[in-house]
């Protein structure tokens, strides 16, 4: 009787939620301890909430780092739900004491603390899964799948563009407001790097450089809510990249173009089960999710038939899956994980883009940290 | 420290994987036992990849209820997912055995049989949750709550379709093609129901009479595989139901349109992140799930914020985890749940369906049976 | 020196301003005369408008026929725009003068007056177009050319249903209110005769029997303002028309799906550039109009490549210029437009409607009367 | 007894077709006069097929523009359908025969051209009407109207997009792909210039700046066949501008979308039936023209009610009637035609561009030039 991998979180929140939902969803993990709070009442009513083992709810992470490492049937995975600013020391922590990390992203706030986790990672042998969650979409992998193949034949433009409107005015920001807790980067950290990463797992290629411009439009702001770029690819690939926190009558906005000199690619991110593929002259068709038109990429990422709406939830499940599937070593060799390489790559882009937009959005390179 | 439900499964297949990823979902659940197969092997196996005790993996339904109402740790509700013709016999021994149950639609293959077991359910004291999953999408909350609000005026037309195409030639059908299995009715039991009590759900009113065409396109087939209605409610509303399993380029479409004397509804279970409404003479609105223009009842009904795609998955799971607060008594008083009495009503409407067809469309009365 | 056919106008407002941008927009028709009003100071201040001659505008249709029949210059086609009831007998003064006509639907308010035109049309040689406007689009023509094509199979299900939300509370009818003016039959004579022609046109087979059900829901109004009915065709498919002039949120939403056994078919006249085409089993397709998945039909019906939105007018338009071709031979064969007969179909239909729906929605034999 | 305008043509093809129905949608012009074509058979049957007095069918524009203004019957306006390269030398020699002229875009193939002309324009007090046709669609007036109303608040985000695929491969671009025809811009000019005109029609703002990059992907070609630029307005929004020619799947894709304070607009012109409208927290509206949340703008420009499709020919007809209006002296004060100065404004960002793109992108002023 096998059993379910044995997994820890660090922080809470919506996000904390979100991460449960997609643990339990495919029956692969079982949340067994936490760090839910520093508080001491929180903490403990959170892991009641939770039906955990009372021994097994933190108030700080090293000592759940220390602590599961030592027992028997400690955790084997952690999960970081926490404020960027955190993400490195935590992953630190558990890095260091031999347990695999699912880390919200972005990785660190600087890619000098990404780098320095790849090293860690490394050194220790563990395992980290950086969860940009768009890239669980089953339409994301298919359509990964399908650049991969040619049927775009040569890439000519890549538009990725994420639109939110919940900061269009001041007061929601939370701690994705105070620079000391999320970084240097605002719209561009929370939503840039989901909208880079998107663009950077269907189309494999790297940007070359870029030119920037950031703005904050809501007074008193101290980050950018907006942000966008003009991209070139090595391959000679040409793009943009657009964000923005303040565009009334967008919830949550993802969608990304791709086209070639044989064919376009459309995704939309609140519309999922659909991907709208187009060979050069012949009609537009509606690819949809483990249905007519679907491939092994998208099939693999699917629990149920077409026209059976999968989602957000799903999507972060499969993540979630997939890493289970890769810590076994049963994770078929075409899917890839977003993982510290792609955190360290996605502070690459971060730092080019501030450093473009600092320029007066002179042409930046982006130059990707060898592995 | 509270724990999860503990909850057992008859039946296997796709739609049991479904009900355990819409028992896992949100935590309220833990399956602790099944009878999988009658087959040993296949049950063993099944009960192996759930991580079950051994000992509580059983391969026929009344041996599981009776050993599993003797334990001090017996489950507290087995969920049903077997063939049609089962549903009742399994579900009268775990009543019978004081277990609460969750049931596959439709509830039984007559109405005969239907209103025996809602006599069992009232005699034994036991909840019955009737899992017709669509009731459980946010946007039809919403729908039903603007329907109750009168945001709608008074009541005239009721538009229900629902259009797949997995059927469209012969050799799919398994036991869904057996009328020894899956009762009297085709397309009309399996979809038809549902889009039955979507309305119902939706418009709260009865049916008054029915006249219904009935047909089986595809040679061979014994059931219906298409079947439509003119309706006409007790309130004075006209309607109409269409459903068909052999519609080329339908996945699972499942659409609803409801209007009144001032507004008018549309939701489209593809879209399920979107309620459509329009008061009169005023522009369309897309309600988002638990965004602007959203109500209570879908909020209720909500894991994530808009934009964040919810789908047929967690509508499934909200059934589930309203049927968790309604064990513990705590479920909010305007949310109403398909029970047996809604099982027993939908069995009455495929009967006047069927007898209706019989009669040449005769205008049929619905009589729901009066609890 | 070719000339445009000289055009006379029976008729104003709204729908004669339509029809007269129809005769303008491919430069074929020229404007020389009308009846727009028996008030002499209304028909004068029309013609002025219209840059007409004022001995060309007249007060009575009959003294235009005459004098028009008489005159050299005089003209080849009259567009009657009237009410229904004043249909017939227009055309019968213009027919026996040897004039062609073009007419709005329906052809008249009774199958027999239908009946005597076709007669007269065939004595006096002149040809009739009747405007259903909808098959004119390009889409349609396209949808047509498949379902010739056998890019469907067999035929299944014909699905054809039109809303409106203007007559949603009283008031708004105008002479379509009056029975005596419009004929016995209320949203069913209105638009229930386009959306059966819709269907006929693009399916090519006969309605073998019907069962219908009109209703009336707005108090006081004296013809329904829904109807509604299930099909049988000759061939074997099944099918439904519905209509409503009450359905808030509708504007003027006329939708028809068509199922085969190889393929199914959806378009919907508020987005008619697109004519949604899924193979059993393939991708569903968009096929733009005049663009990739077009075809000889809908290409001979485009004035403008593909992502140029024709509509309304165009679709119009379209029936004016094919009637053009005609009158001078060089329609191709494979078009087909409206015209008496299809009056008399229409017309055939509509009173089965009604014997239906005053015979409880008994199957009623839609005979079409031969030609 | 009034008399329609007296037109004139000089060019041919496909945009003479599209401009001779614009001047026949609404009866306001009657084509008397053209130089179809230097080759007098070409210009002779092109004549005949329009029906015209073969004295005022010419093969060169100066003769016509001599002969016409000597006419006592001479054409009022000349409407200009050329290939970019002779729209200013054309367009001079009717201004200086006191002519108006109704032009093609772009005004000419430089800023220098286009002042000059607009320089003679005025001297000689004749009308010019740039046909931006896009700024003719009811929703875009619509758009304009809520912009000015303020009901978007402060403006913060412009995005305009225009994509098509009819260049992805070599081989279509006639005189558009010879720079001395169409001059220094390629996709840029041919379609950047009605994306460029659409944002500022539609927000009234200037842009300040802008940043650009242009690329052309098909080998051997010597124009741009996509472009795009970062914008900053005057006002303090910023924005983006992006263009292909190169964008399979994409017939003529132009989407605007503007984002404010208190709400935000979305516009694609393959569905130009609808303009999508958000205010900040309130559910996004679906405005119909002419219908449910229209106001005076889109009503001015509407022809038929909500529900029933205009599109690309009416939006271009709307510019023809609006310019008739404006002759008359009887266009209402809020309406804004595209005229010399939008012309000489169009080829400042034009050549803006072309600097920045030469500039590596540099932040470029867009000085547009002083009335």
């Amino acid at each position: 009787m096998t059993a379910p991998i044995r997994i820890g979180m660090v922080g809470g929140g919506f996000m904390g939620r979100v991460h449960r939902m997609a643990q339990r969803l495919d029956g692969e993990y079982q949340l067994v301890a936490g760090a839910f709070s520093a508080d001491p009442d929180k903490a403990r009513s959170s892991g009641e909430a939770l039906h955990l083992d009372p021994d097994r709810v933190y108030t700080d992470f090293a000592t759940m780092a220390e602590r599961e490492a030592a027992r028997e049937d400690g955790i084997d995975v952690v999960s970081i739900v926490t404020p960027n600013h955190l993400h490195a020391p935590i992953a630190r922590a558990f890095i260091e004491a031999g347990i695999h990390v699912i880390c919200e992203k972005p990785l660190a706030v600087s890619l000098e603390e990404a780098l320095s986790l790849r090293a860690l990672v490394k050194k220790h042998g563990v395992q980290l899964l950086l969860t940009h969650n768009y890239s669980g979409y089953p339409a994301i992998r298919r359509a990964r799948e399908l650049v991969r193949q040619g049927a775009l034949g040569e890439l000519r433009l890549v538009q990725v563009d994420y639109a939110q409107d919940w900061l269009s005015e001041a007061g929601n920001e939370g701690w994705r407001g105070d620079p000391t807790l999320a970084g240097p980067a605002g719209a561009l950290g929370d939503i840039g790097t989901h909208a880079w990463q998107l663009a950077d797992y269907v189309v494999g290629q790297d940007i070359e450089t870029l030119s920037a411009d950031l703005h904050t439009f809501v007074p008193g702001r101290q980050l950018d809510d907006a942000a966008q770029a003009m991209l070139r690819y090595r391959g000679g690939a040409r793009g943009r990249l657009s964000v923005s926190q303040v565009s009334p009558g967008n919830n949550n906005r993802l969608q990304l173009a791709v086209y070639g000199s044989r064919g376009g690619l459309y995704f939309d991110q609140e519309s999922p089960e659909t991907l709208w593929f187009a060979e050069l002259g012949e009609p537009m068709q509606r690819l949809s999710r483990n249905g007519p038109g679907s491939g092994p990429a998208d099939q693999h990422a699917s629990r149920v038939p077409a026209g059976h709406p999968e989602g957000y939830l799903e999507a972060f499940a499969q993540l979630y899956r997939d890493f289970a599937c890769h810590l076994r070593g049963e994770l078929p060799a075409d899917v890839t994980l977003p993982d510290v390489d792609t955190g360290c790559r996605g502070l690459a882009f971060v730092e080019a883009m501030l450093a473009s937009a600092r320029a007066d959005s002179a042409w930046t390179a982006l130059a990707y940290p060898e592995e």
